[in-house]
C-alpha cells in the first residue's frame, strides 16, 4: 500500500524549523508496512495545497499531512482537503469540550478562532488531541484515505502512536509490533557479518540505525494480533541477544546514560567523574538523567596537567614520563576522583579532540573500584571532527561503566 | 523568481535521516530573494524523480536537487535531469583530477564508479568539490535553470556558500550580503517591541529567529554590487545596535562559548567552573571550542551538598541556613573554584532543573574576580523541560562571564 506525507506550513517553505515530522512519520509507516515514495512540503496557501493533495491521491492510497490545522486564518489544512474529499465539516461537541477544558487548565483566555479548531469531517474518525486544542481526523476517500495530524512534534508523535497507529493498522489489515535494541561497541558493517542474514527476513524485518558512536537495531512483526506480533518480536530478540550478547545495553528506549544511572540506581552504588577531552561531556550526560543526584556526587573537569596533579593526585612523574594522554594518567584520575569523593566507581577519560596537533582521535578510559581498575585504549581516526570525537569518548566511557556495573 | 527543492534520496524516505538540507537552502534561497513554494522528497528512481523534475520545471524558475550524485549505480540524479532537460553527459577533466586527488590525500583506493562523478552537463557550469568527490552542476534550461548539489552537509553548505551564491545572484540579477546578530537577554517578542518598525523594511530586511536562550538577527540586503549591499548592513547593524546596544554578542557566527573563548584568548585571562545544576554543561561548551585549553584549567561539577563544602569550601553554615540553590551558595561556588583553581574568573551555576520538586526553574549564577563577586537570580519557569531549563542555565551564565570580560 502506497502513502505520502504532506506537510503544510510557511515556516517549513522559509528554512526557520526543520522538517523532522516527516523522517518521523516515514520511519513510522515504513514500519506499518506502506511504501514511501514521496514526501512534499506546501505553504499555508489553499490553492496549492488542493493541487498537491489531489496529486497525491492521484498515485497513494494514504496521504498524511501535518500542520495547518491551528485556529488562524492561515491554517487551512482541515478546509482544503475537506473540499479535495468532498466532505462536510461540522461541529464536534467532545472537540469543543476538551478545547475548553484545555484553556480552563491552564488560565488561559479561549478567543472566537479556536471554535474553528472543533470542526470535523462529517464522515471521517477523530482523533482526540491530549497535548494541544488541534484534533487529528482520519477518513476514507472514493481511492484510499486521508490522516490529518498537528504540526507541533509534541502533539503530532502521541497523537500517531495512541490513535492514529491502530487506524492505520486497520488500513493494511495486520497489527504491528516493534521493539529497537541499542547496541554499542561494535561498527555497523561488522555488526551486519555477525548477524549474518538476519536483516534479511521478511518478518519480521530487522532493520539496522547507524547513531553516533553507537547502532539502533529495529524488529518489527506484522501478525493477525498484538500477542502474535509481540511472540514474533521477542523470538527474534533472543535470536539477536544470542549473537550480540552483551553488547545490547538496552531494549526499552532508554540511552546510555539513563541506562547507567538506572543500574546505579538499582545497585545503590556511586559515580564520580574525571574528564579531560570530554570537558564534562560525560557528567553532562549523566545529570541530564532525572534523580541522577542520588547516583552521582562529583564530576572533575581537569583541562590541564595543574588540575589533574592538584585535584586528582595524578603524579608529575607520570606526566611527564607518559604524558597526559596515556593509560598512566587514566589510571591515577580514576583512582584519584574515586578517592576524593568516595564513590563507589571513580571513572575517567583523557585523550586528544583536535582538530590540529597529533595523534588526534586517540583516547584512554579508565573505570576504578575497590576490585582494581581497568583501562581501555581508543583510536577513534584522525578523520574525524572534534564534537564527533568528544561523543565517542563520551559513550565509550559510559559504556565501560556499564560494563563494570554488569559485573558488579 | 519562483524556486524549489527536490531532495533525492531513499534514506529520507525512509525516516533514515533528518532533511535539514532542505531547511538550510529555503532559508538561504529566500535570503537571495526567490520564493518558494514547494519542497518534495524523492526517492533513488529514476522514473519518479524525472516525473518531479519535469513537474517543478513547470513552475518554478529554479529546481534545486540534493542528494544522489554519489558513486553507486542508485545515484541517479545527475543522469535522470540530463535526460529531462536534453543535456549530454560528458567527463571533465578537472572533474577527474579532483577527485584522483581526493583518493590519493586520504590514501584511499579510487574505484571505478568514481568516474561517473567526473561526467558534467555538455553546456552547464560546474561546481567543483572542495570537501568530497561529487561536483555541483549548475545548467540553464528552456524555461529556467536547476542547480545540482552533493547531499552529505559538510559538503553542500560551502559549495552552495561559495559557488552556486554567486550564480543565482546573477539569475536574480542583484547581489546580496546579509549579517546575523546573536543576541541574549531579551525575549522575542520584547526585542520585537524595542525594535519598532525595524523589521518592517523591504531592504534592508530584518528577520529574527527564537533559538534555545537567544535570538538570531537576520539583515540582508539586496543591491547592485556587493559594496552598496554591504553598505545598506553596515547601516542597519548600526541602527540595530544603538537599540540592542550589548546584548549583541556576535556578528561574526561565533556562539556563546566560542565568544567566551576568544575573548579570554584576547584578554590572557583565565577561567574556571563550579556548576551544580547544568552538571558539567557550561565546561563541555567551554572546551568544545578548539584551543580552549590555554583558557580553561578546571571545572568541578558538585552535585550534592558534601562536594560544594569539600571541593570548594561552601560553609556548612550557608548550605543549611540557605539550602544549595541561593544566591549565598552561588557565591561561595565561585569564589571556592576561583580560589581553587588560581584562576582570573570563577564562575558557578545552582539551581532546580526538575522535572519533580518545587520552585523548578530557579537558578542563581555568579561571576567571581578579583574585583568582587557578581549573582544573578533567573526564573525560567516550571512548565519547562529538564533539558530546556539546563540550556538556559548554561546560556545564561556564559552570557555572565561575557558581560564581566567586557567591562575588564
Amino acid at each position: 500500500m502506497k502513502a505520502e506525507i504532506i506537510a503544510v506550513g510557511t515556516e517549513l517553505l522559509l528554512g526557520d524549523i526543520v522538517n523532522t515530522n516527516a523522517a518521523f512519520l516515514s520511519r513510522e509507516l515504513a514500519a506499518l508496512g506502506f511504501d514511501l515514495y514521496y514526501q512534499g512540503v506546501v505553504g499555508d496557501n489553499a490553492n496549492r495545497l488542493s493541487h498537491a493533495v489531489e496529486l497525491a491521491l492521484g498515485r497513494s492510497q494514504l496521504v498524511v499531512l501535518c500542520g495547518g490545522l491551528g485556529p488562524t486564518a492561515d491554517d487551512l489544512t482541515k478546509e482544503t482537503v475537506a473540499e479535495v474529499i468532498g466532505q462536510r465539516l461540522v461541529p464536534d461537541q467532545k472537540a469543543a469540550q476538551l478545547i475548553e477544558q484545555y484553556f480552563l487548565c491552564r488560565n488561559k483566555h479561549k478567543t472566537n478562532n479556536n471554535n474553528k479548531q472543533a470542526l470535523v469531517f462529517e464522515n471521517g474518525t477523530v482523533l482526540y488531541n491530549d497535548n494541544g486544542t488541534a484534533p487529528g481526523l482520519f477518513c476514507q476517500t472514493e481511492t484510499g484515505a486521508v490522516l490529518l495530524l498537528p504540526g507541533p512534534p509534541h502533539e503530532l508523535i502521541p497523537m500517531f502512536n495512541d490513535k492514529a497507529r491502530p487506524i492505520l493498522e486497520g488500513l493494511t489489515g495486520s497489527t504491528i509490533h516493534s521493539k529497537t535494541l541499542h547496541i554499542i561497541g561494535i561498527g555497523e558493517s561488522e555488526l551486519e557479518v555477525k548477524l549474518g542474514g538476519l536483516p534479511d527476513g521478511q518478518n519480521p524485518t530487522v532493520a539496522l540505525y547507524a547513531k553516533t558512536g553507537e547502532i539502533h537495531l529495529r524488529i518489527t512483526a506484522k501478525a493477525q494480533s498484538s500477542e502474535q506480533a509481540k511472540a514474533l518480536v521477542e523470538q527474534k530478540q533472543k535470536e539477536v541477544e544470542s549473537i550480540v550478547g552483551d553488547m545490547i545495553y538496552s531494549d526499552d528506549g532508554k540511552d546510555l546514560a539513563e541506562t547507567v544511572v538506572s543500574m546505579l540506581s538499582q545497585k545503590g552504588l556511586t559515580l564520580a567523574l574525571s574528564e579531560s577531552i570530554t570537558g564534562g561531556g560525560v557528567a553532562a550526560a549523566i545529570t541530564s538523567v532525572p534523580g541522577a543526584s542520588s547516583v552521582f556526587s562529583t564530576g572533575i573537569v581537569s583541562y590541564n596537567d595543574n588540575a589533574k596533579t592538584k585535584l586528582l593526585n595524578v603524579s608529575e612523574d607520570t606526566l611527564s614520563r607518559h604524558t597526559a594522554v596515556s593509560p598512566q594518567t587514566a589510571i591515577q584520575m580514576a583512582e584519584g576522583v574515586r578517592t576524593l569523593s568516595g564513590s563507589y566507581i571513580g571513572a575517567s577519560v583523557t585523550g586528544y579532540a583536535g582538530p590540529t596537533g597529533e595523534q588526534v582521535g586517540l583516547v584512554y578510559c579508565a573505570v576504578a573500584t575497590a576490585e582494581g581498575t581497568l583501562v581501555e585504549k581508543f583510536d577513534f581516526g584522525n578523520m574525524r571532527s572534534r564534537a564527533y570525537i568528544r561523543e565517542l569518548a563520551v559513550k565509550n566511557l559510559l559504556n565501560m561503566i556499564r560494563k563494570t556495573l554488569q559485573n558488579t
